[in-house]
């Protein structure tokens, strides 16, 4: 049982392939808690973690994923990366996959050092472990992406590495031609197919996933085709501007092929609906995302 | 005044380009400091943050700079990630540049939060912000590097982009031939110029500095071609192979150009010289690289 199997059988128990990103953003928080210049960077970091468990305690059953974004935890410092902590601790408690969106990558023996933190065994709610998947970004090659994979095939936990993602400048690089055919994400697509041959799980799909942005609906079937046992992480639902028919190519039905993920769409609902009750905003935020999902995979034959 | 010119400044002032990694890898510091199986992390995280400590003091005078790289700290957890704060504030009072070896990067949105974490203006030994510079991932293209840039130009901080990284599986995408011409780096490294246009600094030299392993020691007067007035960030100096005269392509002389980074080589010495006096023999492997880069850029005609 490896990483990609816990997402397809927690994907088809909540017949959900929503995840949803845990973005405390400060415009947002600051309003909700009545953060001022004079808040503690403590006090705050409270706030963020009573935020993101609200969120987590009104979403636990109805999607398989979160996906807390270490960015926002590390701009108020140390007491943030302890709130983040523990915001993944409690999300595990409630029977979540944590996906921790930290974008972390480096050379091989650095990475080992990332990879044992990230992914290493020693858990408590003072570690940064307590991940089922972290993202990765594998400019480096793979020296700085092995260590990860070894170290996270202990624990049956995964990874998402950076393909093609869903801002609009990803273009820049990533979608240069090359020489050889096909662009700098597809070579990257194909980097990744690679790397996650040693560790396919009992469904056929690798525990080294794909970050390939929602945004880019058209390209979904092509990198799907690239990588065809790489389970998708998907941003860029709701607020970036992809719907549930953008996503389609990605799955594979039975509840297969990765999770879609929305932040703002979700968390921040409750600003849509004029209400200040955020938990409950984004549960039916969720139940929404979650139907219009459902509705298109079954419309293309991949219903759970 | 940018930090660009900060950087010559320091270089000039110790006449030295060499910048010390503080990489405490566990596998040495577990047996120089007695570390077990029973340590508690908040101890061990204590002794990563003495070892530190005691390398600064003892190279403060003759070096312009330090990189901690935050990986190994964050190997440790809360606590890890709070001694990586305390070396931090630490160096910056002892008058270094501190060059945050964190290799971030994101979206737009979220990369405004790690610029603000990392290179704001909130500062304390709490904060994560106490860097003069920072290491970026930029396969994400210009949203996610833009506000770093605008952010660091606030306080004068900068950062180094991986354009060529020092590992061997660097050439994997790095290396890849574009259909009009070039690698996917001098790619990487023209997008760096342009981005680098904007804030230059009174000595001609951008903000926006560049990773280029020194290790590719025949490409660098290519890739200085490339950025005429980008700093350049070199590691791969001694344990990864590269030594003087392969460095020398990247400077113009006066102190400009960037720094070399050293990590094993220096902080590590004690090892081959055989004692526990790992600060003095850090000093001392210090002074002898600041000699050998010396010479080497003065036979060169890139003397300070």
């Amino acid at each position: 049982m490896n990483f990609a199997d816990k997402l397809t059988a927690k994907c088809l128990a909540t017949k959900s392939v929503t995840c949803v990103g845990l973005d405390p953003r400060p415009e947002k928080i600051n309003k909700l808690f009545g953060i001022n210049k004079e808040t503690p960077l403590e006090k705050i970091a409270a706030y963020y973690e009573e935020f993101c468990k609200n969120i987590i305690s009104a979403v636990c059953e109805i999607v398989p994923a979160v996906k807390p974004n270490i960015a926002f935890f590390e701009s108020l410092g140390v007491p943030g990366v302890a709130a983040y902590a523990k915001v993944c601790f409690f999300a595990r408690e409630k029977g979540l996959l944590v996906i921790g969106d930290v974008k972390r990558g480096d050379i091989g023996s650095t990475a080992e050092a990332y990879a044992y933190g990230l992914l290493g065994n020693r858990e408590g709610k003072d570690r940064l472990s307590n991940h089922d998947a972290i993202t990765i970004n594998a400019y480096l090659g793979s020296d700085g992406v092995k260590p990860f994979i070894e170290r996270g095939s202990h624990m049956a936990q995964g990874m998402f590495l950076l393909v093609k993602t869903s801002n609009p400048s990803s273009a820049e690089l990533q979608d240069m031609i090359l020489k050889d055919g096909g662009t700098v994400a597809e070579r990257m697509a194909s980097l990744v197919s690679d790397w996650g041959k040693g560790c396919i799980g009992q469904g056929g799909f690798s525990s080294v996933g794909a970050v390939v942005g929602a945004t880019h609906g058209d390209e979904l079937a092509k990198f799907r085709k690239l990588m065809p046992r790489t389970p998708f992480l998907l941003p860029g639902y709701g607020a970036q501007g992809a719907g549930a028919d953008d996503i389609v190519g990605a799955f594979l039905g039975g509840g297969k092929g990765g999770v879609v993920n929305a932040s703002r769409s979700i968390i921040f609902a409750y600003e849509k609906v004029g209400s200040d009750d955020y938990a409950a905003a984004a549960q039916t935020a969720a139940e929404e995302m979650n139907a219009d999902i459902k509705n298109a995979l079954e419309k293309a034959g991949k219903g759970f």
